[in-house]
Formats: C-alpha cells, structure tokens, sequence
C-alpha cells in the first residue's frame, strides 16, 4: 500500500483553537497525523500528515478549505514569508509511491482547490509548469500583499489554477511534490539581523555554499535565526550544516544558541550527526544493542 | 525468557585465527555473538554476547578455555593493564535478569573456572567479596607480572576461587556483575601521556570529576588516548563527557582527534548526543518519521 507524506504550512500559529480545528479537519481513516510545529513567531503552523493516497488527497483537501474558513490573511503579520492562508503543501513520497505519482497529485490537489474554494493555486518544485516556479520562493516573491498587487497585470504571476485575482483572504497557494526535507533552525545569540543573513548566504547552495541547503536569516524572540530546509541529509548531513554555520558565526564574533528540528526527520538522521560531531571513528555495523539483538535474534549472525 | 549479556575481554588483539577460534568456541543456541572489537594497540579483544543464562554460561566457559589454550601471557604485550587470558568477565542484566542474578552467575563461573582450568579468578563489581575488590583496577594492580610475584605471600590477594598462584600461561581471571556501560575512547592529536593522564583525572569521578565516568589515559598509536568507562549515560551522558574532554583538551593547547565506542550503546545515547551536541530545543517525542509513523499504526495517535 503506497504511503505519501504532505506537510501544509498554515498562516496561523498564535491561536491554538483554530491550528486545532485545522488539524481536526484532517483527521480521517487512513491518515496519521505525525507532528504539529505551532510557531507564534513565525505565526505558523506546519503539519505533518502520512496516508494512502486517496485519504490524503481528501484530508488536505478538507484542512485547506478549514484554514480559508479560519484565517484571515489581511491581518496576518509574521516573520515568515506567506502568501495564503494555506501557504505551501509539498507531497512527498514515502513508500510504494514515486515522486511523479506525487506531482499528479498535486495538480489533481491544485484543480480541486480552485474548484471547491475559488483559491488560485501555484505549482512548485517537481509539479512545477514553468522553470521559474520550481522555487517556492520565486512564487512567494513580495508576499501576499505583493502578489494581490501583481497578479491581475503580471503575466508571469498567472496562477496555474483560477483566475488571476488572489481569494480575499485566504491569498492564493503552492501545491507540489519534493522529496523528503528536513527543516533546521540555528538560533544565534545576537539580534543582528545582517550577521544572519550573510551566513545564510555563506551555508546556501544557491549563493555558493552546501548542496542541498536552502537558507534564509530571520530574526525570531529578537534573537538571529538561520532557517534552512536540507533536501537531502544522506549527501549533506545535519552535523555539517551546524558545524559551517557554527564557524560562520564565530567569524562574525557570534555564536549558536540553539537549534530546532521543525517536523520530522528520517531515523538515521540523528546517530550520523552524533557520530559526525563525536568524530567516532566506527565500524559501518550499527552501535546500538537494540540493533545488533534484532538482527541476531532474526537469525543473521 | 531472561537474557543476560557478558563481555569478556581476551588478551589477544593481533593474531586475526585466535580471536576467532576464541569467538567459535562460544557459539551455540540461544547465545548471541553481538560485536567483536579486535584491539592491536591494546593486543586486547572484547567480545559482546547475550544469551539465556544457561547457554551463555556454558558459552562463556568454553571462551575462557580456548583462551587458556591460545594465549601466553607471558609473550603478551599491550597499551591496556591486564593479568589474564581472559582478563575480565562481567554479566550484565538485560531483560527479566536482576542484577544479583548475574552476580550469582559470576560465582558459579568462577568456581567452574577453576575446577576446569585450574585458573585463580577474584570476583569484582557487584559479585565482589571484599570492598576494595569493587574496583577492577585494584585487583589488576601490577598487571600479570606484579600479581605473579605477590599472589602466594600478599594475603590481600588471595584469589576467590583456586589456590594462591597464578596459571603459568593465562594468568588469573576477574569475574564479576554490573551494569551496562560503555567504554568511550578519545583520541588526542599529541603523543604528550601526561596531559592525557591530566585530562583522565579531571573527567573521572573517583579524583573529582563527572559522575558515572572512569578514565585513564593511554598511548595509542604514538597518540594520548582517554579511554573511559560511562557507567550510566542517561546521568552522565556522552555528550557531556565528550564536551568535558574537549574543553580539557584545549586548555592544554591540543585538540580531539577523533573517538571510538567499544562494544555496543543503549539504543537512545547517539540521538542523545545528536541533541545535545547540535543544541536542539525539541519537544520530548522522537522526531523521527519512522517512530512515529510506526507509534500512528499502533493507534496511538
């Protein structure tokens, strides 16, 4: 049975009631609800469902039409990019299902979302229709307001849904398919927003630095924060990302406060990082008792 | 069923057939070979078994005479104290295993080693019979070469089981009981012993360090090691220990080289000093997808 992952982002992350109405919108047989990240900073609330293909579809159906009932994006501030009320849903693959089976999914999501709620839909990474959109934030350029502004004039901002105008308040969305990511915040101990932005620029893929990072610098509680979206932490793990951006800070005279992990993570993510940043120098066989029981007591010596 | 883990140290890391012939003597039903760690520096290998008591006695007992037939202590050269063939033997509770069971376990051992190998053996840790027995170092104070000369006229060092003189060949053997722990080696990048010894005694606990933590310091390789004992990594955990070593290490101008784990960890100590190493502020669930995923199918949502 083929099991997809979707992780909408919602504009809301100050009033718990309706992050919960939200998600209670979503829950049907055959679809987990895996983590909810609730961030009032950001005013943001990033879900994480898994399901069957056909239960998945219709839950996120139904939380999108909740989060257009619920929010409203003209009084909406954050220090997050965001141009609806359902910002962006991804589908991603997790089992029995191929990225390609995600993107149809997404333009099926897409023409739904149009039909059922009159949102204009944008699609974005491999459901993109246009190079240009394969960025989620070339799509989200100027946010909201920019967006409303431009979306009736602009022939580049045609949506790939509805008609050109965004929905009074719930904006308009991104719907695509991406492989698994995962989001990592670095809190630094300074309120200097341009510290954070320049070791943004320093860890990104795009301005020259790590493969398969995305990052963007935000101030968050007034404290710098590096928000990166790591699409592939096989060939470029977590522990590196944390050890260029800690000598990056220490460059800048700053240094790391924290870190957060927004959603989930795959299992092996978290032992490669301790093994990475412990320098162990160990044997490709797993450490861990528990493992090595399971695969003695199956039988494979 | 109850299973109990033992892991018997050898005095033999250099000749590849002898460790293994040692290893093959063990096997048998309801015994598990879980990790073997050959040691050339150390001349030392350790061997990580769990089975059901009875098997893993009988195991045990075979390992301990392939031993005496392998190993001449009196050819032996090594980095790590020693005085026997099999130099130390601890049983660890697992599941449905107390403490005092393996303690129980460690007694008959030593009786049967004797009776069948003629080899002295002194009970340590939980299985001891004199308090200053508690602490393995005691009772391997002067190695092989010291014990062999004070055994028949120091009365302190009368064995618990056999007569008061070492086997010419495989020396004496400690028996005892404990808990799980993990032996954690780092690696520094200078050949200066003394400040490796410096830094094992301000991270040991038995000269005023971290709690749950024995350390020495070694050359290995032409390079300082701390090799240390953790004897309960939720109270002090890797991490901890590893920042305490480094820190150490830099206020004697070198730095970590790298670090090795002997034998096997509890399953959540690698995602533990993920969390604590990166600094992640993360709420109490495992943010792992396959976790969770596998918590939603339960039913547990």
């Amino acid at each position: 049975m083929a099991l997809i992952e979707s992780v909408p982002n919602f504009s809301e992350g100050r009033d718990r009631a309706k992050v919960d109405a939200i998600a209670d919108a979503m829950r049907a047989d055959g679809v987990y609800l895996l983590d909810r990240h609730v961030d009032a900073d950001h005013n943001r609330s990033v879900i994480t469902l898994a399901g069957t293909p056909d239960s998945l579809f219709e839950a996120v159906l139904r939380g999108i039409g909740k989060a257009a009932e619920l929010i409203d994006l003209t009084r909406h501030r954050g220090v997050h990019p965001r141009i609806g009320a359902t910002d962006v849903v991804p589908f991603v693959p997790i089992e029995g299902a191929t990225l390609e089976d995600c993107a149809r999914m997404a333009r099926q999501a897409g023409a739904e979302v149009w039909k059922r709620y009159r949102i204009p839909v944008y699609l974005y990474e491999s459901a993109a229709t246009r190079p240009e959109r394969v960025r989620l934030e070339n799509i989200r350029r100027g946010q909201f307001e920019g967006l409303r502004d431009e979306i009736a004039t602009n022939p580049d901002r045609l949506p790939d849904f509805g008609e050109p105008r965004v929905h009074p308040t719930a904006g308009a969305t991104v719907i695509g398919a991406r492989k698994f990511l995962v989001a990592f915040n670095i809190l630094l101990n300074t309120s200097d927003l341009e510290i954070t932005r320049k070791i943004a620029r320093t860890v990104r893929f795009s301005s020259g630095g790590l493969p398969f990072v995305k990052a963007m610098g935000v101030l968050v509680r007034g404290l710098a924060q590096v928000s990166m979206n790591l699409t592939d932490t096989d060939q470029t793990p977590i522990a590196r990302v944390f050890e260029v951006v800690s000598r990056e800070a220490a460059r800048h005279g700053v240094a790391v406060a924290s870190s957060e992990i927004v959603g989930l993570i795959p299992k092996k993510a978290l032992p490669d990082a301790a093994a990475s940043l412990l320098k162990l120098e160990n044997s490709a066989a797993s450490p861990v008792l528990e493992d090595r029981l399971a695969t003695a007591k199956a039988g494979i010596r």
